[in-house]
């Protein structure tokens, strides 16, 4: 079949843009890795019995060789017949091994025993081995951003005024705390995922009539999955632990939102702070060849628009009726999408952020549109500690007087004896920041530092 | 490629799960579809550009022949280079023209005049030529159902409770009526749709240095893709005509999940009035053998939850600052993904509902169970007409009774002399529906009945 | 109670800052209104029973007095006892009324035969009566603001970069017709809203038993509410109509919201094109008093990111159990929230907008700044026209030299002979836009103007 | 002002429904509760400033005195001057204090300085001192039904069919579990609410100015909070430590709607097994005297329906441009309302929990319906264990043979020598679960009070 033909763009234009992190995503998120997983399940449950005595060693071993083997092909063909996912794949299974291993393949299990382990098995894996790098990629990536540019200056915004002076690495350290908080939070999440091996209702009804320790035989078969059992489960596992871990990814996922409609704004043609890298055959626009348009930037805030939605999907499914009802079965085979998501989005993320451009002068040239306003705040702060009884009003009228007179702030405070000797009566060191605004940034150099130290310890410990 | 090796459930289990109509879908929303729709409207386009004068006729044929060549792996293989896909498409277009005709191609175009048209176009066409297809399909196995079930006595229920008698016909009407709103909403929002060709900032800049009439030149654009112009646009045309058809997409999914929802309680094992056709083979529980379940219900509830929240989506994509910010851009390309999932939801509920069992035996069996305690509503209708000076509250005491001695209502009437004779006041004709509750329909077979001679004239129309 | 002990801001803070509007819409939003209008309904079903002739015209006139004087306070009351709204509402009007009167209280309704009927007529009339009115205001501010600058230069602007020149009325037009296209839509939907009289669940049982025609006495009871019956219903009317016209408010909001993303955009301190009038004792911010922000633009975002989400609880308020489920009671009752919010938020708009200051200067500075770039597309455009080969390509390099030497595109063009050469074909009116690229605004003037007329006259309509 | 004339049904209907937990909400998330806490941030505040020797305690304590009294009355009439919330507090608390204090309130704070760490401040204590506290009475009273009801048999239920049998403690537990993880992840949540005293723009400008360590005042402030500082901050303080909160209020509001759901299916007509309380004088439906409606566990369900979608509103305030923009103001003005919300639907399922009615009988009765049937898992489950090649296969045929003919497993079973040889060699023990399916209840009792121990023990700490 051809690429082209299909319908998600996840499965063709999205395939296209990143090959290589397309095919890492789907060892853990197509179907072929959702059958091989339910397969592994199905063995590492013979493997439990084995354990306990039930069947013979070889009689695992031979169940996993032939769960390695299983083809999506073969199931689906079965399932044709079947109509039932799991006991198609049970019926495969039992095609590929000798008699004396059949009747223990899916002994004693419901089918969800094995899809819910199993999902759990890919979300863990997919956490730990491709979500969390690529958004560990993206933090440091932010922390070589923050640190290059930690005394960068540059005006700060608020409500997209100019307020008071940052330095660009301050702003960037920001999202180096957001989402590194968030990479906390997925990778806790994970850990939390769980199996079950309580059958059909969850109270151990089939496994109680032959073994003598259930919660000994599905303790064994979690961890032959890398996961921990459910304490108490229904048909399936109780759906906090994966909301939970869901809602890590959406919450990472508006952390890049976030970054990405920053960087946008920072690139306007009036402001060109920053720009994302343009190769030199790229075409900005088919009909106006001299655009630079941050096409990437807005590329991941668009993808967050296509998935943060989403998640209400996973809080609808946290109702199943009773001890389960089936309405989860198909929106929960879309939940690998939200996954692929955000890795592409990271990941383009990742790749302009590391090649941006920043532009210096343009933030020195737009910091000094309004220098002399900024130290509005400054002024007013130290006229307070000097004992002006109204200083935020005062200074609020030599601003509305500046802004109908042209005459800048300090030219103002000169014209006023009043405000002369009150400041006169403040420290040289005080006074500094008033006539040379470039200087009030208060601690924002320091603490870009302080938070990438920070960070970077931390990460470490994530990466163990 | 392998169908299992993709990422979305669209394109490989609900693939396989119904491969007729998934080919019918990416004829429409397949990246193929995408492509082959731009080129074609940029042969639209040289083909309003003849009209106009500006180039030949021969020239927008060979635009033309160009255009139902080109294929997705070229236009790829060009944009690894342009990075910009209608860049590239034009590119490929060029390629395969005479040097007459390449200039105009594309001309006085922007991009988005291409794709927003294309857009348009495709649905458009997989609105009326597939949606409404498949919809009509459902409503028609709707009317058959109510008309078969027309006078067939069902429990009317509240709140899960039982309440008064209607007929299963008329609570399938119900879903004729809803079903067949939103048929006539999608059909009327698919058909104001828009394309444009008004540029880069919607202001016809380009289009005005060379045509004399931009305006017409963007009308027969738009004529050519079955189209009308939008009346004023940016770079993109305005998102309101695409997001109330998208409603009626979403509006419509909540329909038939709202069916599924009745289907599956009706099937529940102590009510079991009807049933899932259930083939001799099939399985329906890996571990429990005995079990029938409304799995297809549950299906199409579960795609609902999958698909509704994406509204929001579209909700959000309402926004673009100034003349277009392309924040929209991925996130629309998953657009098409809502429409395969209402078909596919539509596709399986219109199967199941066509061979549904309905258990008429069953349906009265639960009503008998509650007869006695229907009568308590015409009761208190009837003595209230009768001149009871309080009658709701004398007939809720009654039942109050009725549940704690065991007597049925009209047993405990006969005990009291001033509701016998009040009754007796009263003709018989009404004392009938006491007498016998199963009589106590209302209009119920005569509502269904005239509800599907409304739709079916409705959709005649429509088929038109 | 002290109104600041309220809980929703609707109830405390923006109940304050508009008392003028918040007093209006608690006459159909309030706890007051809906059980008014219940009590009005429920004088309306007398009337039509006494049309019908099974009661008096006196005793309508009877209940309809005691219905007008019926308050929250006595209904409250008496639920306390009953636990069960209408039937307290009942009681309550029964007690004011002739001992000849009460027995045609209600007579034959089940309680969502009032509830369902009220609310249709509450939403029916706070649509016409003030949402369709303020939206109307707000759409003639928009009017007036584009006829005032159709011919005000702008520079349009895609993904935040300069494009092609507009006119600043061109970019309002814009909204003028997407507001427009909602003032329509909210029209029709809310014309589509329904009454029943079908009982409790929906066949007319009861009226059946007692009325000779329970279809007209349905009509009449509708007709007495200024409302259609539904065609079919359950115990609850079909929630689609109810559903269209929220898809209307809210999508009426989503443009709201991008007016007010576009202006506070407009207003960053680099661009500067509009600002947000401020009065001389207004505080721009505690701490920066040169502040001067787009705070009711943030508003206005703000208020469409609370009430958005919220359409996903009517798509789930589809959703009830066969002849209804009370699942949707609670969150009904948070829908005239929806309402309040669109009407604060479009007054909210009205008057900024009213008052906003526009600075031609600076729309003017700002083009400058890209002036000499935006002739690119004319350029290509021409050159195209012109014959060159690859005219795109071409252009795109020219700008690509332009940026690293500094020179004008129309310089490098008058070093090029061959480009020389192809222009001097073109004749000279379009040559013009290349050298006065102010002149390159297209149709933006004219399309401003014409979309004002078109929406002129159908407000007029719509006002009718 | 008359309580029914506001528009939230919070603030009347709601209000209403329990006036002792709404008057606590109020402590909280009242406009005079915010008011109250952003007063008491300003005076938390001078008290910092006092502890780093910037002016006397004297100050601080008559700061804390006027913050006490403030009242929302004042502060508004003030911000009708200033347009703007807490400048207008500021000049408040200013009037109320001597000229020496007065330059030292808000002295070098930006206004959301104030704004943050008051909503920490608030939602915190709202989460420790109520919410925490109504979960935890709901998570008791489950404790107590499960334990109460350990033992009852009831049907496991899947898709609503029924399945193997479980104890309705059992089914009780797991919502012991899912609240109680919830309950947890709350508490953790509300812990990590920070406060911040950094300025417009985060990087402590102003402080830096005049106090030698910035960091330590913010950690001053904080604390007298009950806070811990953000370790960076922009104008406002990180949004994810809030986000997880509401993600813990509406994944545990999730828990809530599914124990609603599953009551209100238990109670439907055919189930019958459990009952809300119904009070003697209590009306069911208006028009039906009988009905006994689930309305309490509806009426969860529907808040649920109408708060979950808010959390999209959330994620959304995510993010903030820049330094900030203030387009999340509003809409976090209204987040007051999930907790609200959330604590008034717990409190109803609390109280209908704690008195809902089992009717053990008729779940013996509805267990009995398909008691043969339930036999088929442990059936080829020891068919299986005693070396049939088969075995699902083989029960599969026979439950179909047995809805065919009438006959029970356990008849057709004896009728097939090869089975009964097979069942003859299992020890007695196992087949006792097939000859009295009553006895196949698993591990369900057991880990019920498994369950219960383990969050009685957990709840404990938490109540620390």
């Amino acid at each position: 079949m051809d690429l082209f033909d299909n319908l998600s763009p996840l499965d063709h234009r999205y395939y296209m843009s990143n090959q290589e992190l397309a095919e890492s995503l789907r060892e853990y998120l197509s179907e072929t890795a959702v059958i091989k997983s339910e397969a592994l399940a199905e063995a590492a449950l013979v493997k439990a019995l084995a354990k306990s005595g039930l069947c013979s060693h070889e009689i695992a071993k031979e169940v996993l060789e032939a769960a390695k083997v299983i083809t999506p092909e073969e199931v689906y063909a079965e399932e044709e017949k079947t109509k039932h996912n799991i006991r198609a794949l049970v019926n495969c299974l039992r095609n590929r091994v000798s008699n004396v291993a059949k009747p223990w393949i899916h002994f004693t299990a419901t089918s969800v025993d094995i899809m819910d382990s199993a999902t759990s098995y890919r979300y863990k894996r997919v956490t730990e081995e491709l979500v969390l790098k690529v958004l560990i990629e993206l933090e440091e990536t932010l922390i070589k951003l923050a640190r290059d540019n930690a005394k960068v200056l540059q005006m700060g915004r608020t409500h997209g005024q100019h307020a008071v002076p940052i330095t660009f690495g301050f702003s960037v350290a920001l999202y180096v705390e957001r989402l590194g908080s968030r990479i906390l939070f997925i990778k806790e999440a994970s850990q939390k995922l769980t199996a079950k091996l309580a059958g059909a209702v969850g109270a151990y009804n089939a496994s109680s009539v032959v073994v003598t320790d259930p919660l000994q035989l599905e303790a064994d078969y979690a961890t032959e999955l890398g996961l921990k059992p459910a304490d108490i489960a229904t048909q399936i596992v109780p759906p906090e632990p994966l909301l939970d871990l869901i809602h890590g990814y959406i919450s990472a996922f508006g952390v890049l939102a976030n970054i990405a409609d920053d960087m946008r704004h920072l690139q306007r043609s009036e402001i060109g702070e920053v720009f994302e890298f343009f190769a030199s055959t790229q075409v900005g626009s088919s009909t106006m060849p001299h655009k630079r348009n941050p096409w990437n930037f807005e590329h991941v805030k668009s993808l967050w628009k296509s998935f943060m939605p989403r998640m209400m999907t996973i809080y609808m499914d946290q109702i199943s009726e009773h001890q389960r009802d089936l309405s989860n079965s198909a929106s929960a085979r879309f939940t690998g999408e939200i996954i692929a998501g955000l890795c592409l989005a990271t990941d383009r993320l990742n790749r302009v952020l590391a090649r941006i451009r920043v532009d210096e002068e343009a933030m020195l040239r737009n910091f000094n549109q309004s220098a002399q306003m900024v130290i509005a705040e400054p002024l007013y702060i130290l006229l307070a500690d000097a004992g002006h009884p109204d200083a935020h009003e005062c200074v609020r009228k030599l601003t509305l007087e500046s802004g109908q007179t042209g005459k800048t702030l300090w030219q103002l405070i000169e014209e006023d004896e009043e405000l002369v000797n009150l400041l006169a009566s403040l420290p040289e060191k005080q006074l500094q920041v008033i006539k040379d605004p470039t200087k009030y940034t208060g601690l924002a150099a320091a603490k870009a530092e302080l938070i990438c130290d920070k960070w970077e310890g931390l990460i470490k410990e994530v990466k163990r």
